[in-house]
């Protein structure tokens, strides 16, 4: 059986094996080139090329500085027809324009890009029968494994997946607990967030939220009330003042808290860029930042926390080391790992200016 | 030889045809049990998902269904090795971290996205040896076509692909006239952003500009001394105000400009960020925007323009689209194609309230 599955080999590489240059003439270079120039059989070559045990190490050096002089480049698909392995991972995100999904992307790649894998990627657009024609899409080619990325935090339901194929949900974790999934931690996002504010000093803290729609709003939200809860606090308005993702609500909510109140000394903020309408709002009433009131933003956005006017401190939610640590997950699942549950990835708190 | 190829892919169908489920036997589906269920024989049943012309349309539409019925998947593997096409491109970022890749990213995949074609992804984090490596790698996956998108718009070398597959540049153009290149007009953006002031009634225009080693900033820059030359005007301080890209630049040098000279009464600014900072310095001082000096920046960025007091105008660099214009001609130039050269993708001025 192995010898037969070797001269498959053999003959599909020299069907299909290929010149990508060097030589410069135009005729690809086979095995049985590479096998002459290494002075070995060619069943000796195509074993040390696929890694098999059978040859000696010695022979193995040998044969690869062959293929590398001759420039030979064993054919993907030959090899793909004799292992259940493609090298393929697919990934599916539901909104390539969102910027959320460029770090964690950036993370896979990371994992899976030593060489020995490569990443197909797909966007579903936030459409679900897209998504589905991408997945049947993937899977004819035979993918090793599925990473699908969500736009927001929200559970969504898993995925169409018909094959057997192991499936890692990231950013949006899949609502079937069987299903393995890696999403920030947004609970302890909001409870690092408040517990920095409270240790230095600040008592009188609000929490200006993006959308309540968002389960990351919800989730930090929980995470404040939390931690004010456990130092004696109360937020002030009584609770999460939930309105929208960006500056001009910061500013809104931001003028309305200090006319309303001169006792408020900190201001979560639900994003960096709310935090940004926070920041102008506070300046234009006069109050200083972080003298007379503090704020902390979340997502750690170079664009809008290093040069605003303080510095802006905000939890960090590592989105590239999620990515990372899924598509590692994902890895393992193809090597036959079958933990699952949804993993929480650590975040932290950069501190800058404006709680300094 | 057309029977030969057809008996080719019958084997292969019947060795690697599998289930991607609906039965949930387990066992794989064959091109011989969709056959048996849409009543024709295997070799026509093949024609038929090959989209092979000797095959009626009634006929095809049944051997279609019968396929979609049992969740039949055609091995995408089997299939490359019968074709010429693997129908995937490789598409290689030099800094998946860089925001103006995700737009491109976006366009291209619309452009292959239809299901027919398939993207690899790969990341050489501005590394030409990285670069190199993911080149030799996705050749050996037998790439249809090479998608390379630059971090910057300077024309970089040419990719070492020693393969004879197509290969497009995007946002970063070959400096070999004979590769095809797609990057964004910014000369043409310097033009109109200096033409859209002018019309507006400015004289006294000013450029606050981003970092002289960017082709960017001195493409915008020729663009806008042609406008304004043209116009019989010279730029405030005589030629463009080289800088960082970033709001504390914007800030520092538009105090300067309208602290040194009273009769500003526009400003370009070399980024979307720079003019963010442009207009914290004008608010400072008490200028009124659009009232005393208009404002305009490059980009187009959603995320700074469009809660910005006053709101930003800003030249729409059309990312997208020049990603889908890539993409387009890639698939063009694998069907045979061989025009080459640099195509400049059009840009155009998003008028908001800081010019109004």
């Amino acid at each position: 059986m192995a010898q037969l599955l070797v001269n498959t080999f053999v003959n599909y590489f020299r069907y299909m094996g290929t010149s990508s240059g060097g030589r410069g003439t135009g005729a690809p270079v086979t095995l049985a080139d590479v096998a002459r120039a290494a002075g070995v059989s060619v069943a000796t070559a195509s074993k040390a090329l696929n890694g098999r045990a059978q040859v000696r190490e010695s022979t193995r050096v040998k044969v690869r500085e062959a293929a590398a002089a001759l420039s030979f480049t064993p054919n993907f698909f030959a090899q793909a027809l004799n292992s259940q392995r493609t090298g393929t991972i697919g990934m599916v995100t539901s909104d390539l324009d969102n910027r959320f999904v460029l770090p964690v992307l950036l993370g896979a790649e990371d994992a899976f890009g030593s060489g020995s894998l490569s990443v197909l990627l797909a966007d579903a657009r936030d459409d679900a029968l897209r998504e589905q024609l991408h997945l049947q899409n993937l899977l004819t080619r035979r993918v090793d494994g599925l990473l699908i990325v969500g736009r927001t935090t929200n559970p969504r339901p898993p995925a169409p997946v018909l094959a057997d194929v192991p499936v890692v949900y990231v950013y949006a974790p899949s609502t079937d607990p069987t299903d393995a999934s890696f999403t920030p931690n947004n609970v302890q996002a909001g409870r690092l967030a408040a517990e920095h504010l409270i240790a230095k000093g600040r008592r009188r803290i609000a929490l200006v939220n993006g959308e309540s729609s968002y389960a990351a709003s919800r989730d930090r939200a929980a995470g404040v009330l939390a931690a004010t809860q456990a130092a004696g606090l109360e937020l002030v308005g009584g609770a999460s003042l939930y309105g929208q993702w960006g500056e001009a609500w910061g500013r809104d909510c931001a003028r309305l808290l200090v006319r309303g109140d001169e006792t408020v000394d900190a201001i979560v903020a639900g994003s960096d860029h709310i935090a940004r309408g926070v920041l102008d709002a506070l300046r234009d009433e006069g109050r200083s930042v972080p003298g007379d009131v503090a704020v902390i933003g979340f997502d750690n956005w170079d664009v809008l926390v290093r040069e605003s006017r303080p510095t802006l401190t905000s939890v960090d939610m590592n989105l590239e080391q999620l990515g990372r640590a899924a598509a590692q997950h994902l890895v393992d699942a193809i090597g036959g790992s079958t933990s699952a549950g949804v993993t929480y990835g650590a975040v932290r708190v950069h501190e800058r200016e404006s709680t300094g």
